[in-house]
């Protein structure tokens, strides 16, 4: 971590520091800047924005070479900024990616996902970030017609920043049947997931089961959401900026005299 | 489950299912309904609304009398809650109730609880929901303060309803060392978590460490925020809605032409 001038990029995801996913990214990333990889050493799907209390977490250097440091730590992807950003480096990245995510991060999705709670995460600090994901969950994705766009993005969040508290959640269509047509910026899709729960056939005789489900999308014929936009070979790209308080309820619920 | 004209009430938790919150927000459901517990069988603090993929899910039936069984899961608090919804009732909640937990989820906090991710989990369904917090650490507190506060709640939440997707976030002051004043209506206070890493002197020479962490009031002159109230002898309720889009970046971001 030499060089002062050029920016300071860390790189996370939720499926591992072996995925291919982030092997990509990560590739992509070293030619714009100096790289800080701190990502889970196992899979970390669907951990929303965990962070590891019970348990110490466990961090490993992999890897360090001119302008390149490698960590594999044992926590979820937000422990993982936490860690890059408060107890490995001693200097602020300029920008956080996350992914490639095996598989899409649209509409509600993003509530559990560890990849976009790793950019979250990022932007609550007011870092720019940028959580990547793609519509395939093949072992093997050859990722090479994302070049251009992952560069298109980081050219411009590196140039011009993000707001306040904002991230940018990026889904393309699988690579491997579609041409991707480009980039269009949109809302999430209203939808909610409908679970089915599956017999994990325990051997010793427990109530053991599987959760599944399916997206329900609830506007299936919307033109301006990232389940459109991905379902006709655009990558879609939403600004992301977590709000819990229901402002606008407030007045109302102290009418109830509580 | 016989009586269908009793309300039906989920409860679960974050701190698992013998906790000292979750027994005693039991014991006080029982008196408005139906109660169906489905809560995890260890700690889940910190989850926040991750789910188990990696794993089958193994639930245990624990307990099941007059209008009440009680089940213990492996998974998370979103987890149970998806269990209980989608799977063990066929019958939709009235109201789902998750806590107490053992130490507050004030202003930011919102986004790692599991307490408060099992009731947010509930509101994307459009089920009322409550989260219930305690600013205190004891393994044994003295809840008997909370009782009125907490059964006004249940009865105008299961009289008047809740607006869509909204659930609400209810802390309380200490009871062991504050004479509680009364509820107060109010928003998140604006702030962030201060990470501090603690070695966790690993035996075997493992880079190891604990997160912790201190909570950063950006506001605290503010009289309308959940942290006032609680530090001045109030119980807190935050009507919580999440949104991520940022819809009012839409159209700059456009402007990029990615």
């Amino acid at each position: 971590m030499i060089n002062k001038k050029k920016p300071l990029i860390l790189v996370t995801n939720d499926d591992g520091i072996s995925a291919g996913g982030i092997r990509f990214l990560i590739n992509i990333a070293r030619k714009y800047g100096r790289v800080l990889v701190v990502a889970p050493d196992s899979v970390q799907s669907a951990k929303s924005h965990s962070i590891t209390q019970a348990t110490p977490l466990i961090l490993n250097k992999i890897d360090e070479e001119k302008d390149y440091v490698e960590y594999s730590c044992s926590g979820t992807p937000v422990d993982c900024v936490k860690l890059a950003n408060h107890k490995i480096s001693l200097e602020r990245p300029d920008l956080v990616l996350s992914g490639i995510n095996h598989g899409t991060n649209t509409a509600i999705s993003v509530i559990y996902s560890g990849t976009m709670a790793a950019a979250i995460e990022a932007s609550l600090n007011n870092i720019p970030a940028v959580g990547f994901s793609v519509n395939s969950y093949a072992s093997k994705i050859d990722f090479s017609q994302l070049t251009p766009y992952i560069e298109d993005i980081l050219n411009k969040v590196l140039t011009k920043g993000l707001p306040d508290n904002v991230s940018l959640n990026i889904n393309f269509p699988d690579p491997s049947t579609e041409t991707i047509k480009g980039m269009r910026v949109c809302r999430a899709t209203k939808g909610a997931w409908a679970e089915d729960f599956k017999d994990a056939c325990n051997p010793h005789g427990k109530n053991s089961m599987w959760i599944t489900g399916a997206f329900n999308n609830f506007e299936p014929d919307a033109k301006d959401t990232d389940e459109y936009f991905i379902k006709n070979g655009y990558a879609s790209i939403v600004p992301i900026k977590p709000r819990f308080t229901a402002h606008e309820h407030i007045e109302t619920l102290k009418e109830w005299n509580l």
